[in-house]
C-alpha cells in the first residue's frame, strides 16, 4: 500500500503532466483519500492521465474536477441590486410610484440620466467573436467566458458595470446599426474581438454617429499598452525616443494603432512591415515607412510584432541591444527567453503586455471627464502613466495593482479637460433627440 | 425664537404639504438646525413650500433633498464580479489563458454556455420607452429608473442577473431585429412597456424566431396577477369561477391579455369592451364575446379595468357583491375604497394587483427548467400558486414576501416539465447555428 503514492506519481510524470499538491483528505487502516493537484496540457491530456492512474491496482479515481472551469461556472459576472429591498417603502420609493418622478426628471432634461441611473458609469463590451484571442473566428455564444473576464477586469480594477453584449452578425452594417439601436443603454462603447478589417468600417462609424466613447480594445488597449512598453523600454536601456527606431511587424488590428499611435507620440522613425499591401497602405504615411521584414529586424531599435505567427522572429535575426516585444497570443513570434539569449536587451510577450492595463483605466478616465470620445492624445497620457508606475526592472506594472489604473483614469481625465472634452458626452444622441426635434422619425 | 418651528409648520399646511418627522441636528444659544421630512406632490410643490419657508424671518432653509432622488443616483443596479481578483493565478484563471479553454468548449458545444457562462441565469429587459407605467410615450433613455427597478425586483426576488435594454427605435421591425441580434447574451428575452398594438407584432416575431422564452410584461405579466386576483376574489367571496362572468374593460396590451388568459383558464363568460373596434375583434373568439360598457358593468361578477381612464366607473354602477379590479395606474378608474362604499364585495387598485407578483417568478420557473417558451398553461400554474400564497384577507399577497416567489418559479418550472419543455432553451439559435450549418450567412 505505502508505494502506491509513487507509483502515482511516476504514472503523472510518464504521461507529461506535472504534479504540484497532494493533499490528504481521509486516511483509515484500508484506505486513503488525497486530492492531488495535476498541471496538464488539455481535456485529452487529463483524460490520459486519469485514464493510467485507473489501470494501477488498487487506485480508484473517485473524481476530476477542473479549477478552471470551476471558476467559471454559472458565469462570472451578476447584475446586482445597488439597493436593499426590505420594506414596502423601499419597494415605493425604487419602483412605482417613486420611480415615475425620476423617469420624468430625465425626460425633462436627459443630462439628468448621468445622476440618476447607472448608465454613467456602464460600459457595453460588444463583440460578433470573429477574431477571439488567439482562437479565431468562434462566434458570439463561445467568446462569452471572454467578454465576462473583461467584465470581471471592469468591476473590480475600476468599478465600472460593464455588459458584454454578444452581436450575432458577421456584417459589419448590421453590427453598427445594432450598437446604434442599443446605444443609450451604456455611456462607453467598447468594441471586442471583432476581425481586420470590418474592425476598422466598425469603429470608425459609431465614433462619428455617437457623442459617447467608443474605443476598439483590440487596436487601442493594445495599442496604448505597446507604447507604455515602449517608453519603458527607452528608459531602462538608456535610450532617447527621439532619435531610436520602431518596427511594427503586422498590421492588423492591433498593429496598425500600436504604428499609429507609437508615430504620434514622436520617435525617431517608424517602419511597418505586413504581407498584406492594403494593411500597409493604410498606415503609411504621416512618417511611417513601409519596410522589408529583414530591413525593419535590421534597423529597429524596438521591435513589436502582432502577426499570431508563433517563431516568425529566429534568434539569428535578433540585433545585440535590440527590444522586442512579441506580442502573439498564446505562442508569441520569438520567446522572450530565447530572445535575451540571443542578445536582445530587453523582451517580453503579450502575458505582460496586456491590455488590462489600458481599457479600464481609459474608459474610467473618459467617463469621469464625461468625455463624449477618447482620443490618441488620452491614449498617450495613458501610457506614460502606465510607464511611470512600472517599478525596479518591470517593463510594464502589475495588472492587479490597482493604483496602476487609479493614475491612468487621473491622466486620462486631465488630458481630457485639457482637450475641452469635460462634460461633452450625449446620451439622447439617437432616436430620442430626433424625435424631440422632428416629432416623428423613420425607424 | 421658539414659535418659529410653528410658523414653520403653518406655513408648510397653508401650501399643502404634509409634515412627517422633525429632526434636531444641532441646537445652540442663536440657532436650531432641524432636518423637516415633507411630503409635497411633485417638484413645483416643493419649490413653492421652500420659497414660503424662506420668507419666515429668522428662517434660512440649508439644503433640500429627495430620499426617492437619493436612491436613484448613481443607479440601482451594478454589473458585478462574481470571482474575486486577488493574485496572477485568479488573473489567469478568469482572463486568459484559462478562459481560452472554456471558450473552446462552448464552440465545439454550446449548450455549455448553459453552465459556463451567467446566461443562463441571465434576462434582457428590452423597451423603445414607447408606453412606461402612467406616463406614455417618454423614450428609451427616461424609461431606464423603471427598468433598473424592475432588475433590482428580479435580483432580490429571485436572483436573476437582469439587464436592462434601451432600444432607440419606434419602428417594430427595427426593435425586433435589434433583439434578434443580441439575443445571444440573455437566456431570457423580457418586453416592458413597449406600446399597443406594435407590442403584440413585436412579442409574436420574437417568439416565433427564438427558442428562448419570450415575455411582454405588460401583457402576460399583469395577465397572471389579475387572474390570481380572479381565482382569490372568487375565493373569499364563495363564488364558483366555472359559472362567474368576468368583464374586462379596455383591451390595450393589458386588458387583452388579461381576457385571453382568464377565458383560458375557464370561467363562465367574459366579456370584453373597448372604444376601438379593432382591439374588440383582436380577443373576441373562443368563448369572449364583446359587450357594450353598460351591458358588461351590469352583468359582470368581476369587473377588471385597465383602460388608463381615472374615474371611468361611477360608483352608481357598482353593483352589491361584484368584485371590482381597477387597475390603471397611476389613478384607478374607481379607487377601492369608492367601490367599497358603493357596494362591492371586494375592490382594488393597481398598487396591489402588481405584476412584480408575476414575471421574477415566471422567469426563474422557465429558467430552471431550461424551457423555450413560458405558456398560457405555465403561466395559469403561476397564477394558482400567487392565490394559494394570499393569506387571510388578501386578494394577493405582498411582493416582498420571498417565499411568493419561489412557490411560482416552483409551479411554473412543474408545468413545464409536464409540457414536456424541459431542456429545450437553444442559446445557438441565429447566426451562430446558421454559419456552422452552412459555412455562410446573410447579416
Amino acid at each position: 500500500r505505502h508505494d502506491r503514492l509513487a507509483k502515482i506519481a511516476v504514472a503523472i510524470a510518464d504521461r507529461g503532466a506535472e504534479l504540484s499538491d497532494v493533499a490528504t483528505v481521509r486516511i483509515d487502516a484500508s484506505h486513503a483519500v488525497r486530492r492531488l493537484s495535476l498541471r496538464t496540457l488539455d481535456d485529452a491530456h487529463t483524460e490520459r492521465v486519469v485514464t493510467a492512474l485507473r489501470t494501477i491496482p488498487g487506485v480508484a479515481v473517485q473524481e476530476v474536477t477542473d479549477p478552471v472551469l470551476d471558476c467559471h461556472r454559472g458565469g462570472k459576472i451578476h447584475q446586482r441590486s445597488r439597493i436593499a429591498l426590505r420594506t414596502n417603502d423601499d419597494l415605493r420609493r425604487v419602483y412605482t410610484p417613486g420611480v415615475a418622478r425620476v423617469a420624468m426628471s430625465i425626460r425633462d432634461d436627459p443630462t439628468r440620466a448621468l445622476e440618476l441611473t447607472g448608465i454613467g458609469n456602464s460600459v457595453g463590451i460588444f463583440t460578433n467573436g470573429s477574431r477571439v484571442l488567439g482562437l479565431g473566428d468562434i462566434g458570439p455564444l463561445a467568446s462569452m467566458p471572454v467578454m465576462e473576464g473583461k467584465a470581471v477586469l471592469y468591476d473590480e480594477l475600476v468599478g465600472i458595470s460593464a455588459t458584454p453584449i454578444l452581436v450575432d452578425t458577421a456584417d459589419p452594417g448590421a453590427f453598427v446599426q445594432t450598437v446604434l439601436h442599443i446605444a443609450p443603454s451604456f455611456a462607453g462603447i467598447h468594441l471586442e474581438d471583432i476581425r481586420s478589417p470590418e474592425c476598422f468600417a466598425i469603429e470608425d462609424a459609431l465614433s462619428r454617429r455617437l457623442k459617447r466613447p467608443v474605443l476598439h480594445d483590440d487596436q487601442h488597449g493594445t495599442a496604448t499598452v505597446a507604447l507604455a512598453a515602449v517608453i519603458r523600454a527607452c528608459a531602462l536601456t538608456g535610450r532617447r525616443l527621439a532619435t531610436a527606431c520602431v518596427g511594427q511587424v503586422g498590421l492588423g488590428a492591433a498593429g496598425s494603432a500600436i504604428a499609429l499611435l507609437v508615430a504620434r507620440y514622436g520617435v525617431g522613425r517608424v517602419l511597418v512591415t505586413d504581407p498584406s499591401p492594403s494593411a500597409v497602405d493604410r498606415v503609411a504615411h504621416r512618417g511611417i515607412r513601409a519596410a522589408s521584414l529583414e530591413t525593419l529586424l535590421r534597423e529597429a531599435d524596438v521591435i513589436i510584432a502582432t502577426t499570431g505567427k508563433a517563431g516568425l522572429i529566429s534568434p539569428a535575426r535578433v540585433r545585440r541591444g535590440q527590444v522586442v516585444l512579441a506580442l502573439s497570443n498564446p505562442t508569441p513570434e520569438i520567446e522572450p527567453e530565447v530572445a535575451l539569449a540571443a542578445g536582445a536587451a530587453l523582451a517580453a510577450d503579450g502575458r505582460s503586455i496586456n491590455n488590462a492595463l489600458a481599457f479600464p483605466g481609459l474608459f474610467r478616465g473618459a467617463l469621469q471627464a464625461r468625455s463624449c470620445t477618447i482620443t490618441p492624445e488620452m491614449m498617450i497620457a495613458a501610457a506614460q502613466a502606465i510607464a511611470a508606475a512600472a517599478t525596479d526592472g518591470e517593463l510594464v506594472p502589475d495588472v492587479l495593482n490597482r493604483g496602476v489604473h487609479a493614475a491612468v483614469a487621473q491622466a486620462v481625465e486631465s488630458k481630457a479637460e485639457e482637450q475641452g472634452l469635460r462634460r461633452t458626452l450625449v446620451l439622447d444622441d439617437c432616436w430620442t433627440r430626433k424625435r424631440a426635434e422632428s416629432g416623428s422619425e423613420s425607424g
